[in-house]
């Protein structure tokens, strides 16, 4: 009935994307979408929002995942227009990518320096080759330098790492990522463990994990993805400070580091996993929710506290055969119902998905800025 | 009319104490308590408790030191008996004590080794002193060799550091420890950074805490006092998985890595601070409470759900004239009401504290068994 598959921005091979230290990148004056640009308006959330239809419903997620898809079958839904705020990540996506595009200019002309991002892809699955080949075009329209490595499928876990020490030591080069998956015969933590910290611009590395999870510490960088997330908040005027979070899902390129995230900016978080025994109940008391599971449809709007911000992280498929491809793309989030629910609320697609690469372009801007005291 | 400071097991200093890794030192039938030694027995939780005497009352923790520890003298307290198990940590103490001497007798037999632990203490603070003077004679006690080092107050960052490394690399020496706090002149961070990664007995380098964060990876250490909030619970039977668990308090040594931890035993963990707008409500939703914020029985018998595990860290002094000292010891939970609603509590003293220490003797001998591959 319905399939549920990874996709790029909440798999491996998608949070391999983006985040940038905002305070570096944007300014405070800059937080806000550009006035310029058609912007989105924020709306104070957590006030008034139409009833909910809610839909008594508490089992655990384990059990979710097909009902969810099948019960969000578009034609079950009533065509109410949307109460919710919709946060448009395409739209903040391309800000920071002109953003980005800026600083390059401004760092090449005051320093010469242009910064440079290398990827490695081994072996030739076709989904990582997009992933890669997008973040090269991404690169070249902001002006960021490209170098790509690609390897065979049979390569030793050695050649990988010889890689990645020639770019730990090249200075041309301010962010290293490693495409995953990586074929099963290697050992992902040995490999991205040999990723220099200071040009980790995925963020996965445990040091830099361990000081985003620390008071008094920052990471180098942030993973893409919840950097992402919270640059949509922030972008957004969503207030975290003092509020409720519940982040869905606790991967540790996605629903880990949010949590963090959040709980760094002073919000009262709560992690909901496939533990969890009453994940609607938690949710429910969220005003702010990231749902980070890879499970179509999962939260219904009986989830969802009225007003609250929804950030749908998840990209799923669905079976569709009224669409040419058979298939339709939904979040974590079943949308039709939240959005009558919500204060704001990412679509899918077009909501968290755009912001992955975006990010990768300002943790690899911020990484030359960093390495060449570039401010 | 109240005092609240930091004491050995919520401080910097204190938590500077335990974990060792359960499963090597206590492989699965010794988790629970010596058959021998009167054990605790450990009694389901979370079934039929007394009613709790809700006491409606929400508001921020910030306000609430000083008229906490006021409202709870003990002359406004029914006296009635206790409902809940006590847990009974100076006894698991000394159950771990004497775990490890026996593990340190038998490695020594075995291939001649002693496990080490070294602590530097700067400066001449009583508190510092007191602590390090502690753990020597625990160490002593169970057969690990101390090694110390004591340097004045106005000897230099790099000083400290040349003393860490020496340690780092003397192979008698399987821990380090830098005493908390330092002097105001030098850099923490600088500091701890410089332990071996191998050698943190104290868990608190930001590649233990990452690690600690993340699915698939293991700390080389835990922070002591965490790990032995663990402990308690693991020892008592309280269930874990599944269950919600309300952390108060997001400190490096204590809270923080403390969530982590029940967040890996699969819990469903809250973190709740200074910043959460309805702490009484969100802790009263919690199976299981792990109280460190250092504010004198700030969790009262209202917050707590009935049949709940309580573990309180914190150690504060309240004013009490009746005492040869003036003053008596409390904990961050008001023991007079929760222990009528909790299912299991510690006390204080006699709960948290003593578990400290005996975790860092147990991470020094797992060290010294990692180092040595001795199972």
């Amino acid at each position: 009935m319905a399939s549920s598959m990874l996709s790029d921005c909440s798999s491996c091979a998608a949070s391999r994307l983006l985040p940038l230290r905002r305070a570096a990148l944007h300014p405070p004056p800059r937080f806000r979408p550009f006035p310029a640009a058609a912007p989105p308006q924020p709306r104070p959330l957590f006030v008034a929002a139409p009833p909910l239809p809610l839909l008594p419903r508490t089992r655990s997620m384990a059990s979710f995942s097909a009902a969810a898809a099948a019960s969000a079958d578009p034609a079950t839904v009533v065509a109410d227009a949307p109460a919710a705020k919709i946060i448009n990540g395409k739209l903040v996506a391309e800000q920071i990518r002109e953003e980005v595009r800026v600083e390059v200019a401004r760092m090449k002309d005051a320093i010469g320096v242009v910064p440079g991002l290398a990827v490695i892809l081994v072996g030739s699955r076709r989904d990582s080759q997009t992933y890669v080949r997008n973040k090269k075009n991404a690169c070249e329209a902001v002006g960021v330098k490209s170098y790509e490595v690609n390897l065979p499928e049979d390569c030793s876990e050695d050649e990988v790492i010889k890689h990645i020490e020639t770019f730990n030591s090249d200075p041309s080069v301010h962010g290293i990522l490693v495409q995953l998956p990586l074929p099963s015969h290697m050992n992902d933590e040995n490999i991205l463990n040999a990723v220099s910290i200071e040009k980790d611009v995925d963020g996965f590395h445990p040091l830099n994990i361990g000081r985003l999870a620390m008071q008094g510490r920052d990471p180098f960088f942030v993973p893409c993805t919840p950097k992402g997330c919270m640059e949509l908040l922030h972008r957004y005027g969503v207030e975290i400070k003092g509020k409720r979070a519940v982040v869905i899902g606790r991967s540790n390129i996605v629903g880990m580091p949010a949590a963090l995230l959040l709980q760094k900016a002073n919000a009262t978080v709560s992690i909901v996993h496939s533990k969890t025994k009453n994940p609607e109940e938690i949710t429910r008391q969220a005003d702010i929710v990231i749902a980070a599971v890879g499970v179509a449809n999962l939260v219904r709007g009986s989830w969802i506290k009225p007003g609250a911000a929804i950030i749908d992280v998840g990209i799923n498929t669905v079976d569709d055969p009224a669409r040419p491809r058979g298939y339709r793309l939904v979040g974590d989030v079943c949308y039709e119902e939240a959005s009558k629910v919500a204060g704001a609320i990412t679509p899918v697609p077009g909501g968290v998905g755009p912001m992955t690469i975006a990010m990768l372009l300002s943790n690899t801007l911020e990484s030359a800025k960093r390495i060449h005291k570039f401010e």
